[in-house]
Order: structure tokens, then C-alpha cells, then sequence
């Protein structure tokens, strides 16, 4: 907290414990560096400072990065933030000279500048984590190109699809992610170094040059927006909650196809965990703590609109909120992103278990239902024509039509030839659909063949 | 709900009450219509229905469209939703040819296209209105730009601006909104139609056709995807609460500054209410109701995140809270953007009272320490004298450098020559700042200039 | 809303749009009046209005009153909340001498004090819900207590229970409701009538007489407190939001428990519905629908929180918004309390289906391992040798320990005695048990009483 | 993790450090210790396990504990969780008879305990937190007992009160604080330990020992519950939100209040914060951020909430994401209540800065209105009448009654005597509320003895 020679005491000590950051801002440090290496470039260029003083400034600050790099830099928590941190060190290995970098600078545009500077490199490495996942995706659909199961809604058995289609339907939502994360890194690659304290500064400063040095796309136009914007960091927790919905439904799927009644699949030996109590125990623990995550997401997002929520301009203490927040959101998606690889290609898929639920679940009724209509009936009065007759088929004792010996068959269903379930095999039904979104092989081929274009598009680069 | 001839009674009371939506899904009869004449448009098209039976359904659909136009087309419960109603009403003008609509198709793309295609209607809508709100603040900016006012961090005053820059601050986050509209736009323009219930259909269907008759950009590319995809709905979500915390600061502002002892401004009477029971009030009811409105918008996001965590594919019942949660929102930023225009234009600004504020703020402390700054000495330095004087002259009893005698102000700060307080006057200090983005009155030009131009290049069209 | 001579125009429709509540305040009506009518028995009784005027006021409440309850009372828009509507009606019957009831009394204590009787009424009736809802639930108890279910964690089968036991752990979980419920209406039996805009009233009134008239337990003791508390609204619908944790887990499970490989339960025919295109579909769509309603009494805590957030002292426009929130949320669980017992008495128990996921899971796993470890082995050391067994078991090609052949045992674990598997029938399991709060049929006994003993005891009345 | 011996080989390591909570749950070693010698002296007592091999046990704890203590034991990563950790010490100490302590206990009921416990000594230390936050208040209060200020509604001056009457608002806030509390311990005073995994256990334990030993009041009542309740979470997660809006107002209100246009209250020297750039700042830094922090509990119930959203019983990993959502929580409001005390007591108080605000206000307008009321004008006409004056008095360029000259007073309101102006003054107006809650000496009185006698009764105790 800097405190001009106003104040006579110093802070409480629990209010200094309150206000201190430097228990989270530290890994700010390579950020904070750069964006007073940028500024110092910016001051010297325009002659504000001499490139003498200039040059014993970045001696310093280099130093200090080496120092850091070699894990010989450790906060001090004496020096509340990482800022002073760096300008406290600085001071000791330069002398007062040191007091020259701060000049037309304030804490709030130097916050801004490293926040925006970490969160871009974030973008990076979060795309490059996605394209990871996509990939894991895409080779689970090439693999489960033949793999029957039942396509599911409300949790009960539909029509039959391919396991690559349902693969790939999580592929489309990362892939969105990946399209959403990149229209927020261009909206985001804002500087607003130069922008002062909230109103810019009178010495003749160019903020251009260090945006240019710092790799930002544009300047903020309005120095009161540069200094108290948090949208940006608004759009990526609701980014991240977004993704975390994905996720959740994902892990959701891969826990309750675990269940031994289903059987679809078992996480490998690496992301499956035992019970300390019961031996046979074999729970998809790492997937239920990835459907869990979704919740701190959530209530990160919440967590920051709160903050902002009737905040008057421009900088006000409370947005300091943004950083647990933030890097708490950017951990949690690291260790998810570095996770699912690994996770997808372990799982072990059992083709035979979702066959026996195809069969069982009558998924090719919409298809005979199909067929009347094709045949001229009204499609409203086919769909109830076959409802009944799957009750006619259970009371019967049947759990499947292929089941009904053909004399029952044509006493039930006197109005349907038998010979018409001959093409309703799973098979049958799953190719009979030539939608471009649909789950028959020409999709699951093209499907996949669009995701690589796009990650080869350098989507993810 | 749709129920098969699987069912022998019907649903218990509560349970038609629980899951109907009639009472909140009416307001989508012109999309639900529109889906179902591209959808016939496409049956024809293909030679999947005959072109006479075509002609009776269209002939009865666009008879339900004129009824609905003349207010004449009214819910009825027993059909449970707006779909079931206009279908049932087919029913009842062309007789069981209303069936054959249903070919193909499913209530799960039925529903997801008529949401798709209303959200790209309210987006047309709320990037006119954002337009208008923009316009206004432009206007207020032009109208201020020569008025000064305190700049506040901390809602501390602490350097002068023109209250135009505060002004153009709120002009760009409103601007930032409407770029994320359109991508959000861009992103959400996906046709499901014809993914049918989750896979696709078995009849020879071509669902670029309706895509293209219903305006959409593109198909989705996987049908589980296509049905159970509610990211175009949270996305709109997260961006009305970005919208709502921007709403809420300037709400915040409003009302802080239409207490008696700040009165930079009152809303007009057409936006201010009284009290039943204090005859003098003059409440900022308008803004504090808008302040308020960011609760809502947040929970409504917190509402459907939640609603999606964790659902397996394809379609869950859930999903059907997604339309109170959206609509209510709609109609929530539909009304705010309605009325700031007005308000904004209401506005009563009294430049005196900012300028009495500015005054009394030591405003000008900064730009002292920058002198001294330039002058040589170390900025940390600086800043740490100058806050030495403000306290010096606070307890010599002034309350503005301005206000020291010479003789004084020799004796306090022998270092700092008198004649420098002729050149901090806020006007000199506002217009030393001369960075683009800076609150000088070149940079409010260029930044109306900017605006202006975006919409004119055809952002909020 | 109130406008005193001080203002000369209207309000700019759209922002009277935009304050009316009385799209959403009228079910008030009735509590507005009883509101009136203690305030008006107070003004009486102390003197401040005489009796003749207070019987001419009474009796024009009472002729509403009646209006109201023949249905022939309706909102006009013009009057803009109900308070008006009341007022405005009251003028119309018996003249200015309506002016006179609001002496002593403001807005801004009159709707807190209608909020607060209507809370109190709502606790009522949902503790009636309540009841019923455990009364259900007892009652699927004693239908289950012999069947015996796979007792789940990570959704897998862990150890057999009684499926009466599963369904007591929600009884518990909804008697916290109830008592939770007790707790809140405590703490919210309070009455601000009195308190005025904020700070009491000159008039002699006696805020006592209209507490105890109301029924209220106390007054508030302060008067800024009285106007401006929203905590009994904020920990309602934090009451709401774990209730509707509760709901959303047993609806999941029972859409769980509806998958055809599970089988387990199935809604009935009343609480399923079918597909609009998948005829053979029976969808557990209400109880889909009961899990989604978590996201909406989530959303609305979220929505009031942020509208309270840093709101100074006292009233202020955006507490209006908790109306709508807590309407909502009050709708939500009364239609809920209104299903659930239908829902759970239709249900279908399918006991051998449980049985056939019992037998399957090596849920006798821990069981084994106990044993050994009462032998004398470390529990660790037993734990990681059943499991080794297990491994094991189903390498040898079998899905129990029951099914392994005496000699083949005798190789796999020399160590067990075959003769310990006898001991090991779920049924066995289930009564090794000898806890107070374990499966046993004692404890599910003991369970049941308890909770009669509970609701006999009048926690729900 | 606990892994039996079914498995082949390791958690994969990204799976690992995604499942470790030793990263968090360290904080739990007094009472996992606490928890683990309850259990053993109930093996012991019930002759489940020898005295001898109990006596090796306790003294291999009571060891660990001293380490603790003595900061010797630290936590090891290769031991993922807190219990491991001390289970891995315990063996390294004693040896495989550390095995026979998870005997008759599972990972489920065991962290459910320490959690239990855990929260109810958190519950402990904030009751003695809110006392003492309370405590200042009352004091507080007894120092501005005759500080007349404007008592406040829409932010806008409404009525005179005295300031203790604001602080009391606050003290009546926080006591609730303290009432819910209370509530919520004796709910959450339960003992799962003995519900094992799920399911209770096969060996004779007697749980209500171990529950005597741990202080808890009573038995979770069914072991289903007793794992996978997490209600006493959410339930104080709803607790510190509620508690979180109490505090964001009045940080609120000491911001407002210290701006200089108000000036009613400044944050001592150890409570105030300087800018990096501008010397004569004084920013109510602290207050800030107590104000932002309700944005980070809001968002960790809204986390914790969708956590339990549709997890079927019992145990599930997702769970696990509880522990630093609620020790974040702890952590927090454990710093707001180290905080108020001393900041509140740092306070300078300006009463003359308040009495102006209440003489520029026409605070006084609703009590003429009474006056003309109390001569029999029904009050809505009064109302109206007072209102129309106060446009009157303005437009005369008066800002209060007390300034206009008795013959324009005379013309401006010819039905108001002159003389009525000497009774409302500010004092005047405070003391004619009698009302047992209002500003009134007497009421401040009541209040605070209420207040002390309450905590005196051992409330907080």
C-alpha cells in the first residue's frame, strides 16, 4: 500500500494483513517485469528519462529477473504486493534511482498492464491445451467409428448412433471454446500502460511505444475505462464457466457409464481410484471431481460480478478481489486441460455392453414409425400407432420386436409387414440417416475432417 | 408432452401443471411458425411430402399467423405448450394433414430453432438500443466537454477531468458490449433444424434448405450437439451480466451524485420520484432500480448454469428452464435499454458544484510531485514531499495550495516555488495530459470521433 | 409511486413502466389490507384518528376486501403497485377521508410489514408440504424396508442396504428442511409497521398493537433496521436453495433408476411422458424437471444477494426486486411440495432388478475384509488383500465370490475359508449391521418412529 | 487415495495432483487426531481392539499431535490427503499396528467428522468475533448518542436521526449474525463417525462413545446421510454470505461517508491508504475491500450449491471441492472480524459536517406535513401541500424553511403559522418519536441495554 509522507502511523497490523496481496499477486512477477521494462523503453525513447539513468533501471530489473528465474527471489511480505516487491529490490540494488521507473506510472495502469499481459498468455496456452483435447477427442471418434450405442435423451435409450458421434458432439463444444477463447483474446489485447492513476499523465509520454514493446494489440481509448475495465476478466470467468459446463457434462456421462449395470467404458488404472474401506471398489473418482469443478467456476464468476456490481469509476480496492478469483479459475482449468488427454485415452470402451443396450430398449420405434408414415399415414398418427404397439409388445413378455415370433407378430401388428424389422437393425437405422450432422459414417468422417481443418487452421495455434 | 399410445392414463394434474410451459413459450408463435414453413418449405422441396398436401398445411399455418397478427390466436392450457397449440390448432383447420408436418422433425430441433431464431431477432434489437444509449452518452460527452470535475478513485477525488471523459468511459464499455453481441451473434447463427430428436432422420431431408430459408449462417455440425446445446443461450446470459454490471456503475453514479452535498446532477422529474411521506424528497428512483436490475441478470446466469452442469446428452428436461431464465433477461435489457436514453437525456448538470468538489480536492497534488519529478528528483521522492505539504497545509488551516498567502507557503515549502500554482488550474492539468486515450480535449474529440464512426460503420446495425 | 407537489410533470412512461409493480405485487392484496386494517385499529385506539373517521376507512377496506374475494378487484395499471391500487379504490368508495389512513405510516413500513405477513403464511403452508412429503416418504419406507439395494458411493455399488433406508436419508434431509424452516420463521415473526420511511413517526402511535393484531411475535428494535432488512428474504431463499439441493439429488436418482439397464424404479404412468417422435419413449421428464429447478432457486439467492450488496442505509428502490425473486422461488416450492408426494406414491419398486446390481458388484467386498481383519490382521493389510482377491476373482472369468468353485477358491485364497461365504447374503450384511443409524431392519424401525414421532410432535403443523 | 489391492499401478500424476487435497485439508490435523483417539478409545471401550495394541495406537498419535505442535510434522505430497499423512506417520512410528485404527471406519464418516468438528470451533471463535463487533458498535453508539445526522433513504437526506441509531441498525444486523449462528451449531452439532462408508459396520461399535467424546450433541440418525450431508456447509456458506451483506453496507456507507463533499466520518491513519501517485490521497482502502469480499463469499456458496446439485447418495468425490470453498469462507470472515473492531474504533466522527447536511436538506418537510395532518388536512393533502412549498421555498432561492423571512413566509404559506418553524429543529424532530424502535434518546437507551443484555446472556458466549 503506498502511503505518501500524509500519513503519520503506519497501517494496523490486521489491517495490513487485510489489504496485502502478495500472498497471490507473486506470480506476477515475470509480468510486472516486462511491463516496467516496456515502460522504461517508453521513457527513455521520448527523453523523459536519460538513457543513463535508463540504463542502470534495467540492469536492475534484469538483475532481479535472473534473480527470480534462478528461485533466489522470494517475497517479502514487509512489501505488501509484488509491485513493491520489485520496486523494494530494485531500490537495494540500485539505489534511489530506482524512485525514476515510477514515474508517470501509477499502481493502477502497472496493475491493469500486468493483469492483461498474464491473461493473454493464459489465451495461449489455453488454446494450445484445447487443441490437445480436441485431438484426444477426435482419436476416441476414430476408434468408436464402429461402436454402436444408444443414443440417449432424458437418460433413456432413443435411437441408436455411432460412439464416435457422441464423442464428437464434446468435440463441438471444445471447439466452440477454442472459437470463444479466440474472440476474447482480440477484445482483451488492450494496454492500458500510460494511463496513470485514472486520467493519464502531463508528462509527454507515448503509451503506443510500450504497447508495441508489450505485444498488445491496441490502447484503451479512454483512460478511466483502462485503469477500472474488469470486463475482461468478466468475460473470461464466464468463458470458463461455459467450458466448465462441458466438462461436467462429459464427466457426468464417463461416471455413469462406469456404473456396472451400464458398463459402457472404465477409466483406466491411472484415473481410477479405490475405496480405504472397500476392497472391490473401483470409482471414477477423477471424473466426478471434474464434474465437480463446474461449482467453483460458477461461484468465481458470481464471485467477481459481485465486486463489480454499483463500483463508481474508476479504480476502486475492492476489484483487487479480481486476482484470487481469476488465478484460482486459470489453476483449475490447467489442471483440467492437462488432464482430459490423458484421461480419454486411458478409458477402456466394451462395444459389447452398449450393444446389449441397444437391443434392449426398442430405439428402433421411431424408425418403423417412420416407415407407416412413409407409407402415407400422417406422422402423428404412426407415432401412436407404434407407441401401442411397443405396450402390446412388453405385455406380451418382449423386450425387443426383433423378439416377436412372426404369427404373435402379425396378430399385434396385422397392419405391419414382419418382414419390414429385417431393416431396422441398428446398423440399418444409424446409416439410413445421410443428415451432414447426422451420425452415419460419411458424417463421423466429415466431422472429423472439419475438427482437424480447423485445429490445422491454426485455431489453437 | 408429447404421449405416445405407450400410455394408458393421462398426467396427474400437478405433473400437466409442472411441466407445461404455455404460460411462458406463447411469446415464441411467430418463430415456431416460421420453423415449421421452412420445414415444409424443405418437405416439399425434397419430394418428401406432395406438393397439394404442402399446400394445405402453409394455407393452414399462414391462416394461424393472421389469427395470431389480429390477436386473435390465444393459449389454451390443455395444449401445454406453444408448439402443441399451434399444431392442435392445424389440427383443427386442415383436419389430420396437420400429421404430416411433423415428418421428419422433432420437438427437440423444433424448440432448439425457434430459440435460435429469437435470440437473432433480440439481438437485432439490442444492438439498436445499445446504438441509442451510445448516442446518448455522445450527445452528453459533446454537451460536457468543457465542463471540469473531479476524476475519482476510491470515490476520492483525485485528479480533474472533463466530465465528458467520464461520460465517453461508460460509452466505451457499452461499445465493448456491442462488439461482444456481435460475436456472441456470429457465433449463435446455427440452424438445428432437422437434427430431429437427437440423430438425425431417416427420410431424405435437407436441412441447409431450411437453414437458408430461415436466415441462419450455418448448420450445426453434430445432431446430439445440435439439440442439447445451450451454450448460445449462457453466452447471452454471461453478456447480459457484463452489460448488467456496466448498467450498475453508472446507476451507482447517478445516485451518488444526486445527493444534496455532491448535486453534480438531478435527474429530470420525468425520471425522479418522491416519497408517500416526505414531501421534500427527490429519490433517484430510476437509477436505483437499474442498479438493482444486475441481480437479477446474474442470478438468471447462476440459474441456467446450473440448470446445465452436470445433464448427460442429448436433450434432459432441464433444458426447459432455459426460457424463463432467457426471456426474463430479455425483457429485463429490452426495458433498461429503453429508458437510458430518456434518462441520460434528462439530465440536469451543474458544472459549479463539480467545480466547488475539484477545489476542495488537492487535485492538483499529482501534477506538484510531477514538477518536482521533472525538475530531477526521484518520483517516489516527490510523491513523499508533496504529501508532506498537503499535510502542512491542512494544518495551517487551507483547504487548496491555491489558498496560501506567499509568505506561508515560502515557509511550508521553501523548495517549491509559488508561481508553479499558476500553471496547476484544472484546465492546465486536464490539458497537459496529452496521451489518446487522456481527458484533454483532443482526445474527448477523437474519442466521439471514434465512436461515432464505429456506428456509422455499421456496429450497432 | 409517491410524486408530492414538488414535481411538475409526469413520469416518462418508460420509467413508469419501468417502477410499476404491480405486475407482480398484487397476490399482496390481502396482506396489504390486514396491514391497513391493524394500522387503522391502532390509530383508534390511541387517539390519533376518531372513530367515526376510522369506521368510514374500515368499512371501505372491508367493502375491498370483499371485491377482492368475489374476484371482481382488478390491478389498474395506472395505480402502480398495489398499495395504490388499494389507496386509489379506497379514495373512490369513501372519498378523501381515505387521505387519513396514511398518517403515521410510510411506503416504505407498510411493504415490508405485507412481506412479512405474507413470509409467515407462506412458512405455514410449506411446512403442511413438508409433512406431507415425509409422510410419503415414510410411508415408500415401509413398503421397501425388506428389499434390499446396492447402497451406492461414486455411483457405484458399494455395500447392500434396504432400499427404506435410502429413502429415510432424504426424510432426514427434509426434516432439516422443516426444522431449518422453524428456525427461519423465528427469526422473521417480526414487525416494522410503525417504523415509518425510517425513522418512526411524531404521532403517539403504539406499534405494539399492531404487532400483536398481526400476529407478529415482536417488533423490530430498530427503525432503519425495520425498512431496510431483507435478511428474513435472504435466508428464505438460502432456505430454498439447500432445500432444492435435496430435490435435485432424488430427482436425479430416480432418472437414474429409470435407465432400462437399471431398472430399479419407474414413475408412474401419471408422472411419465412420451416422445413427440420416439413412440416407445416413457421419459422421467418430471423429475428432470424437479432436478432443473435447483438452477432457478440458486439463481434467485444469487439475484437478491447482489441487489442487497453494499446498499447504504435505509430503503432503497432496488430492495423492490426482491419480490419477483422470492415470488418465484415461493411458486417454485409450492408446486414442487404439491408433486412430490403424488410423484413418490406412483412410483413402481422393482426389487429383483436390485437384487440382480447387488449380486453383481462385489458388494460383499468389505464384509471379507472385516473378517479377516477380526481374525486379527491389520485393516489395511486385509483391505489390500481382498482386493487383490477381487482382481482376482474376475481374472478367473467370474462377477461374484459366490460363483467361484470351492477348488478353484481354495487356490485363489488359501488364506479365507470357503465356508465364510455363506455369511456373506446381502441379507446377512444388512443385518451385521447393529447401529443405530444403519441399515438394519431395527434401525430402519427405530428411523421411522422417530420421524412419525416428529411430525406428530408438530414440527409441521 | 486409498487404492486396495485391485489395482495395477499408480494414479497417472496429472490424476494425482488432481485428486491430492493435502494442498488444502492440512488444516484439519487437530482435529483428524481428535476424531482418530475418539475412535480408538470406542474400539477400546467396546473390546473391539486390546488395550495393548489401543495403548501403542494412542501414544503413536499422541506423538504426532506433540510434532505438530511443535511445527515438526509437515505435510507430504506423496500422501495425498491429511489423513494419509497421519496414518503414513503413524505407521513409520508404530509400525502395521497403525493398520488396525481404520477398523470400523471409512474415509467417508472419517473426513465428515473432522469437518463437523472443525466448523463447530469455527462456529466457537466467530461468536466471541461478533461480540466484539458488536461491542464497538455499542460503543460507537454511545459516542454519537447526540450527533444529529441525515437519516438517509434513496442516498438522499430523508429525516433527522441520531447517528447511534445507524450504528444500532448495524448492531441489530449482526446480532441476527449471532442469532443464526447459534441455529445453525445446534443443527450442525452431529456425529457421522460410525456411518463408515455408507452403511455403518459389521463390528459392534458404539458411536454415541466416540460422539460423547467429540462434544458433538447427538448421532447423525442414518448413515446414508450422515457421509453425504453437506447442509451444514451450505448452511453456513448462506450464513457468511447474509453476514457478508451486513458488512459490504456499512463498508459502503464509511466510503460514502468519507468523501470529502460529506466528510461525516474518517478511517484512522491505520485504517487509510495513500496512492502510489497522487500524495494527498486518503483512501478508505479497508473499507473497500471488506466491501468486495462479499463477492467471494457469494460465489463460494453459489460453489458449493452446484457442487451437491444432482449428486445421487452418498459419498461422491465432487464433495471434496468443499473444503476450500468453506475454509476460504472461515478465512475470510475470521479477517472481517479481526478488522471491525479496530477499524471501528479508528473513526473520527464530524458531527458539524452531518448537521450541515441535515440543515441543507429540508429533512423537516414531513413533520410540518404531520403537523398539518395533526390540524386534520388528511395526510395525502398535506403531503401534497408541503411539497408544493418546498418547490416554492426553492424557487425563492431559500434552501431551508428556518431561512425565509417571515413575510415571505407569510406569502409563500399563508395557511402555516410562522411560529411552527421554531419546532423542527433536529432535536426536536428526533425526540417527538416515541416509538420503542425510533431515534429517540430514550430508544438508543433501550437499545443499547437490549443489545448488552444479550450479550451478557451469553449469546456470543
Amino acid at each position: 500500500m503506498a502511503r505518501s509522507g500524509r500519513f503519520k502511523g503506519g497501517l494496523a497490523p490486521e489491517a495490513a494483513t487485510f489489504c496485502a496481496s502478495i500472498g497471490f499477486d507473486w506470480r506476477l512477477v515475470g509480468e510486472d517485469l516486462d511491463g516496467s521494462l516496456a515502460h522504461l523503453a517508453m521513457l527513455e525513447a521520448t527523453g523523459i528519462l536519460a538513457s543513463e539513468k535508463a540504463a542502470i533501471i534495467r540492469r536492475g530489473l534484469e538483475q532481479i529477473r535472473q534473480e527470480w528465474q534462478r528461485g533466489e527471489l522470494t517475497p517479502r511480505a514487509e512489501w505488501e504486493d509484488v509491485h513493491m516487491n520489485i520496486e523494494g529490490r530494485l531500490h537495494e540494488i540500485i539505489g534511489p534511482d530506482a524512485g525514476y521507473l515510477h514515474m508517470a506510472r501509477s499502481r493502477n495502469d502497472q496493475v491493469a498492464t500486468d493483469m492483461h499481459l498474464y491473461m493473454m498468455r493464459v489465451a495461449g496456452r489455453f488454446r494450445s491445451g484445447l487443441s490437445e483435447v480436441l485431438a484426444s477427442l477426435i482419436e476416441l471418434a476414430e476408434e468408436t467409428a464402429s461402436v454402436i450405442m444408444p443414443g440417449t435423451t432424458h437418460f433413456q435409450p432413443a435411437q441408436p448412433i455411432r460412439m464416435a458421434h457422441h464423442w464428437l458432439a464434446y468435440g463441438w463444444m471444445f471447439h466452440r471454446d477454442l472459437e470463444r477463447l479466440r474472440d476474447w483474446e482480440k477484445r482483451g489485447s488492450l494496454s492500458p500502460l500510460g494511463a496513470g492513476a485514472l486520467a493519464g499523465t502531463p508528462y509527454p509520454t507515448d503509451p503506443v511505444l510500450a504497447q508495441h514493446q508489450l505485444g498488445f494489440d491496441a490502447l484503451y481509448q479512454n483512460s478511466l475505462d483502462a485503469v477500472s475495465d474488469r470486463d475482461y476478466l468478466l468475460e473470461f470467468l464466464a468463458w470458463a464457466s461455459i467450458f466448465g459446463t462441458h466438462v461436467s457434462r462429459m464427466a457426468e456421462e464417463l461416471v455413469l457409464w462406469s456404473h456396472p449395470r451400464l458398463g459402457y467404458v472404465s477409466l483406466g488404472d491411472g484415473y481410477s481410484t479405490g475405496s480405504s474401506i472397500m476392497p472391490q471398489k473401483r470409482n471414477p473418482d477423477v471424473a466426478e471431481l471434474l464434474r465437480g469443478k463446474s461449482g467453483r467456476l460458477f461461484g468465481r464468476l458470481m464471485g467477481l460480478l459481485t465486486v463489480m456490481k454499483g463500483l463508481p469509476l474508476a479504480y476502486n480496492s475492492d476489484m483487487q478481489e479480481d486476482k484470487e478469483a481469476v488465478f484460482d479459475v486459470v489453476d483449475t482449468v490447467d489442471s483440467i486441460l492437462a488432464l482430459l488427454p490423458g484421461l480419454l485415452g486411458s478409458l477402456e470402451i466394451y462395444p459389447e455392453r452398449m450393444r446389449q443396450a441397444v437391443e434392449e430398449g426398442f430405439v428402433n420405434a421411431t424408425d418403423l414409425a417412420d416407415r407407416l408414415a412413409q407409407g402415407g399415414m400422417p406422422f402423428r398418427q404412426a407415432h401412436h400407432r407404434v407407441g401401442e404397439l411397443v405396450r402390446a409388445v412388453i405385455e406380451a413378455g418382449y423386450d425387443r420386436f426383433e423378439d416377436v415370433p412372426q404369427d404373435t407378430w402379425e396378430t399385434l401388428a396385422p397392419d405391419i409387414p414382419h418382414t419390414w424389422l429385417e431393416h431396422l437393425t441398428p446398423e440399418a437405422l444409424v446409416e439410413s440417416r445421410k443428415q451432414s450432422f447426422s451420425p452415419a459414417s460419411a458424417s463421423i468422417e466429415g466431422q472429423i475432417a472439419a475438427l482437424k481443418q480447423s485445429l490445422r487452421g491454426g485455431l489453437g495455434d
